[in-house]
């Protein structure tokens, strides 16, 4: 017997016209690429996203079609995440970070129809325009007078003259909610680009989620900064919670440096950010030598990598604002786990509750998670035991766009599918998950795993090392062995042996490198992370001194 | 093309696997109708609902088959609330407020084939077990030896025998989400009682809406105490939203007077709290006399009927607790709106701010209202016209068990339905809604509508007077024409004149009554409400003096 509650599917565009219709004169500011400070409204944004849709329908595009997007946070962008996904296309929003060919190859791949862009990034769009075949329409994110005359790029249009002519009524259509909304290439260290393929259902789930009192805890009473890109992952799906909540919301677009995004938080009453440590890192550079403080921030969610204990320590006690662990992943809309305490915390020493604040966190209702060992037996919740981290869930992905890589789900006993992050993690017994590797970094020595990452803190905690990736070597009796390829800090020396002996009583005794190689340098990826697969190809002839 | 993210349904199932799997050890704390303190835990809830699960697949009960209570709020409520809904059968829960015919009335209607009770509903159970013949089972929700010999209940087993010899391990079938998940039946004025049949999607969806910051702020570091009965509209669905945040759950039983209440909220330090006024008012009547302070609660939800201001202030001001004015409906699972803030309100006076408050509130995203006159035309928001409250969302009924009282949804010009809640409210420009009257007593003169509570306000303000009801009379041109029914004050004397002079320059002069009835007492429903139905029988021969 079914229920008997109304047949109401979940829409991105009910978010949309929620927001216009209870929270129509919550203010939506950004900072433009132009460099001035524009204001609108959800009203605002509501009108002009019909005026998207308007314009899509006449171009006739089909349902589910590819709207590509390179651009940074702003009201722009926002009209079009509910003008494209609310008329039934898919948001695409590429990385403008990727070298042009990979743009070039996931814009193919994705059969992108119209590109929508920010007049920072004309050059990659000059570079790309002759070699993506599937674009039918370029549009600058610009005012009309604000287009050159003499971009090599045809039928190029500005947004604005774009959708002026388009009415700003809309009947949205009723989709079923489980059609693709948006989505979002991530790209792995091997193989080609993989896409998360949303859908209206999982964006609208993930946007109750993060709203959460234990997650962003977002009301009509905050003011929101998303530092985080709406070009990653949704800006972790920010543009979505905002409207579901009515808050205000400001975009930096791309001011990012520590003093464009404090100016925006005080002139803004900023009650809430979110971005990824870096940008924490250069806000807290501008506040300490210019002795300020926050007016109104209370709290931030830091994701994307780990927050130095420092940073959170800094934004604690200097500055009186809440630091928030989250973790998640393209794969997952993003948000998997946020670490907030629990009433059983609420007594804890503010030592021991910092114990707990440094863990990525607990999972969110919808999301399961588990760690598994290599023959995919789950593992115990003591904190220590790490493991493969595989989570299942509402918002997490069940296959890639056209199953680019193979399936990635993986089977548990009763034919539940989960996802592997490729993450090796321990959960504590409340809980809260802390990642220790990468899955293919990890160092499988004698049936017991070692952790690159430990291996490299301590490594760069030595004054004359200024980077260490630590990687793992075949051996014949403990399959893998840990070893250490460190980068000198100029001018600085240390031997190989110094080395080694630093290991001593910082980590179990056979978890201490079997050898230290010296490089010049590291490779490195476009977002800064160590190419450890190159590394390994570098050293494809070296061998272990003891083997 | 659809998304492609997992394939999960929403079920209830998942709540109480989270929440033993991320917060197991977060505490259920009950006061017993034994008088003694309960403490158990998530993980011990879903160990014991799975019993439960296990005791009804014993009795070959099929899917969706009704499963009764008539209990206080308890851990074994709650395990029923898992066990039953979770395992695919439906969750009944009884109102022992309501005469014995009615419960038997409902439960055959219902077709209940098990029915469990605390053992203060005995009596009930005692007058009603003969004319209920669908009823397999009775099970007394006691321990084993608490089971009087001779009750005369067939079969009465109690709950800890019931399900002692269950296994604690279950697998949840993976239901449709829109199967039903349980039901509420609400007693109207008019007709038969009438069957709000939730399902397992409305249920999460409603839950993730529940824990929102601006509706119940809901998180796992709370102490959350629903002093709102689990026998009402699934106590604002707060069993469903803990286990979504994994906070720790406090529950009254019985002990619903202002000591118990308070000595409960300052030995499980609670912070958040959820009732009617009448508890409010039983608190606060007990922290007046006795000089107390609450040391942890911070926040309650008042919702059932409108807070008086003095209440508010009084928690405000008094004892530093914030009180949120919720609205809802059984036939709205049942939060609809609640009365926060925006972030422009935030620099408002104290005084304006209350005038706010008084209000029932914004919609919760899921909801849409609207106010429409009687043509069905949509009324403006500008705070001061009334109309017909509508409302629609996915946690909203479509129609009644059984269709019982036929079809209530009504269709606008899009097709879609919206259910009407015999409310007459005004909706301001920022969407905050005010119930003034029902839609049954709204007085309509001269195409005017008359609110019959407001001209009953200004009746009890006048010191003779100890209550008045407010009814429209039939008037050859006005169409109708107020009249207040008074109850005067033993020993004090009035006039009609005296009382129709009282009202000048307190209304508009169009809406002074016509005439004043003085009766001996005015009927009144068993909450108390006046039966403006039986009033209007009683005045049946009644006719205007001027007409």
């Amino acid at each position: 017997m079914l229920g008997l509650m109304q047949d109401q599917p979940l829409l991105i565009s009910a978010l949309i016209e929620f927001a216009a219709r209870h929270h129509g004169d919550a203010e939506i500011v950004s900072r433009r690429v132009e460099g001035d400070i524009h204001r609108s409204t959800w009203r605002d944004v509501a009108a002009r996203a019909r005026k998207v849709a308007n314009a899509l329908d006449q171009m006739k595009l089909a349902e589910s079609d590819r709207v590509a997007t390179l651009a940074w946070n702003g009201y722009r962008h926002l009209e079009l995440y509910y003008g494209v996904s609310g008329s039934g296309r898919v948001l695409h929003t590429l990385n403008p970070r990727l070298h042009p060919d990979q743009v070039v190859w996931i814009a193919n791949h994705a059969e992108d129809q119209v590109l929508c862009f920010d007049m920072t990034f004309l050059p990659i769009v000059q570079a790309i325009h002759a070699k993506c075949p599937t674009i039918k329409q370029y549009v600058a994110l610009c005012d009309a007078d604000k287009l050159p005359a003499d971009t090599g790029i045809p039928g190029l249009v500005s947004y604005e003259a774009w959708i002026a002519p388009q009415k700003d009524s809309y009947v949205w259509p009723k989709l079923d909610e489980n059609a693709a909304s948006s989505m979002c290439y991530t790209s792995g260290t091997t193989g080609n680009p993989k896409a998360a393929l949303y859908s209206h259902r999982s964006s609208i789930l993930h946007a109750y989620a993060a709203a959460l009192p234990d997650v962003m805890c977002l009301s009509a009473r905050d003011s929101v900064l998303p530092v985080v890109p709406m070009f990653h992952v949704n800006a972790w799906g920010l543009p979505y919670s905002a409207a579901m909540v009515g808050c205000k919301l400001v975009f930096p677009g791309a001011g990012m440096d520590g003093k464009s995004v404090y100016d925006l938080m005080e002139s803004e009453k900023v009650t809430f950010a979110a971005g990824v440590p870096t940008v924490w890192q250069m806000l807290l550079g501008h506040l300490k030598p210019n002795n300020l403080k926050f007016s109104t921030l209370t709290r931030t969610v830091i994701g994307g990598s780990a927050c130095p204990p420092a940073m959170i320590n800094a934004f604690r006690d200097d500055y009186g604002v809440d630091v928030l662990h989250a973790w998640g992943m393209t794969e997952m809309s993003p948000l998997g786990t946020l670490c907030t305490l629990k009433n059983k915390h609420l007594g804890m020493s503010a030592e021991d509750q910092m114990k707990i604040r440094l863990k990525q966190g607990r999972a969110i209702f919808g999301v399961d998670m588990k760690i598994v060992g290599e023959n995919g037996q789950e593992l115990p919740w003591d904190g220590k035991t790490y493991g493969d981290l595989l989570v299942k869930g509402p918002w997490i992905v069940k296959d890639y766009f056209k199953t680019e890589g193979g399936h990635p789900l993986v089977s548990d006993a009763n034919g539940e599918g989960w996802f592997p992050t490729g993450d090796v993690a321990t959960i504590d017994a409340d809980g809260y998950m802390q990642i220790t590797d990468r899955s293919k970094d990890v160092i499988k020595s004698g049936g017991e795993w070692i952790s690159s990452i430990d291996i490299e803190n301590i490594a760069v905690a030595h004054p004359a090392i200024a980077m260490a990736a630590c990687i793992g070597v075949k051996h014949p009796k403990w399959d893998e062995r840990p070893v250490v390829v460190v980068v000198k800090k100029p001018g600085a020396e240390v031997t190989r042996d110094e080395l080694i002996q630093f290991y001593e009583g910082k980590t179990a005794k056979w978890q201490i490198p079997d050898d230290v190689v010296f490089v010049d340098a590291i490779p490195l990826g476009a977002t800064g992370k160590m190419l450890k697969t190159k590394l390994r190809e570098q050293l494809a002839n070296y061998t272990l001194p003891t083997a």
